[in-house]
């Protein structure tokens, strides 16, 4: 699968009082159906799970790192296979092996998700917190000031796409050597997170403790919930946290980087894992 | 009641290699549970619509956008009253007058939004576009190049918030002749819309036609979307939009303009409405 993350439409362009016709590349968005399928070899229930508004591309990483940051699923052997349809390629559906029951009660959840939509389903305001299985992970990694400068412009230069359509989010995934593990792109950022997160999963490589999280945009509360699953406890961003992202970051002992230039950044949780 | 856009706290910011502790404003961030209370005086219903996650202030007027962006209500005058208890401020109540259906079904919707969340809910893709009772509006306002080239620096002098945080997206209406007529702002550009569209309701100014709205960032089918539903025909963003925003705008009849500057910008959409 690879990414179809642009669509060439003709524009008007306008410039100085001048309009003239020319090309320009969107950001695709199209509504993805998640399905799941489980239960017993004689009585397989499928389910809608959600419906998100993605960039089309690595559906199937989406849809098994949604059902892992909602705590759905906990781990790629319960998954037995993932199918999308040539004919309705909105449409996928996670398989899971016979006998695994959804970490969730889905029933009470039939969430609906948007492109930047993290809590989805939760049917209160206590209920909104997710669980990480990797919540005792411990991480002694230490990563450099001059390190982190760089990291934008890597992005940028990663980020083809992003300098095309001008409209996509990024995830990417980084060792504490500044090296890039994987790059994720989506119309919306929660997409792009849960898409690292499940190719992540999917090559077993979970949990994330040692990354670097490098997000493009802003750090929101769901992210932070999301990267906690996935065991991340490093995470620089390009734009500004939220106040519930910072609180968040600070009770679980994650490193929360934000406002990430060439030459600056603040440190909004975890100090300790910065060299200066 | 007025905007707790901001959080103060101790950050650490780094510099050229230099850490010193600084206050630094974040946008605030916090979960309010949207509820709605209906049905006859002897038989009176009370439900969980919605979860979002929004910055506190504009409550009200986010609850009543929310539920009229939604289709579940259609005029202020189905509004008997709005509830928010001092005890627990991020549970907001919108009372309907006695007899009042709401215009959907809640029960097999279900939804919880987040920050950037409009399409929840929904349980199947057919089901995500809304169908507005402004449909038939026309809107033959025209807006010249050079009066769109001020909105930008307009938006910043209106958003002193956004400049603190840098966290906040905003909705702002202006009239065609480049007036403010109302901003708000949120953690979330689709709350931000939802509090611009629930104060035009409130205050009985709805359909939009013959509006501009300016948005602080970028376009998605779900903003497209809660703008038809208040009939605005003019959409100026500062951002990119996405494929399905652009493939709704032109369905509509609706002006959309993206990667708007000070002297410059593109016409996706409804170019009959820019003078060049």
């Amino acid at each position: 699968m690879s990414i179809i993350a642009g669509e060439t439409i003709k524009v008007t362009r306008v410039s100085e009082g001048i309009a003239w016709e020319a090309d320009d590349e969107l950001a695709s968005e199209e509504p993805l159906q998640i399905q799941m399928q489980y239960g017993s070899s004689n009585n397989r229930v499928q389910k809608n799970i959600a419906v998100t508004m993605r960039t089309p591309g690595h559906d199937g990483e989406l849809a098994t790192g949604f059902l892992f940051t909602e705590g759905i699923i906990n781990s790629k052997d319960q998954v037995d296979s993932i199918l999308q349809s040539s004919n309705s390629a909105d449409t996928i559906t996670i398989v899971l092996k016979e006998n695994i029951e959804p970490g969730k009660d889905t029933s009470d959840r039939n969430f609906y998700t948007t492109s930047a939509c993290g809590v989805c389903g939760k049917s209160s305001i206590d209920a909104i917190a997710t669980h990480s299985i990797f919540k005792n992970e411990k991480d002694n990694s230490k990563v450099s000031a001059s390190l982190l400068y760089e990291l934008p412009a890597q992005l940028r230069r990663q980020q083809a796409l992003f300098e095309n359509t001008g409209g996509l989010h990024a995830a990417a995934l980084l060792n504490t050597d500044g090296s890039f593990i994987t790059l994720r792109e989506d119309v919306g950022r929660h997409n792009a997170l849960d898409k690292l997160i499940g190719v992540s999963l999917l090559k077993d490589q979970l949990p994330l403790t040692g990354c670097i999280l490098l997000l493009s945009g802003r750090t929101s509360f769901e992210l932070i919930q999301k990267a906690m699953m996935a065991g991340i406890k490093f995470i620089a961003a390009i734009g500004a946290p939220s106040s519930l992202a910072v609180e968040l970051a600070k009770q679980n002992d994650i490193t929360l980087i934000g406002f990430l230039k060439s030459d600056r950044f603040n440190i909004y949780s975890g100090e300790k894992r910065v060299l200066v």
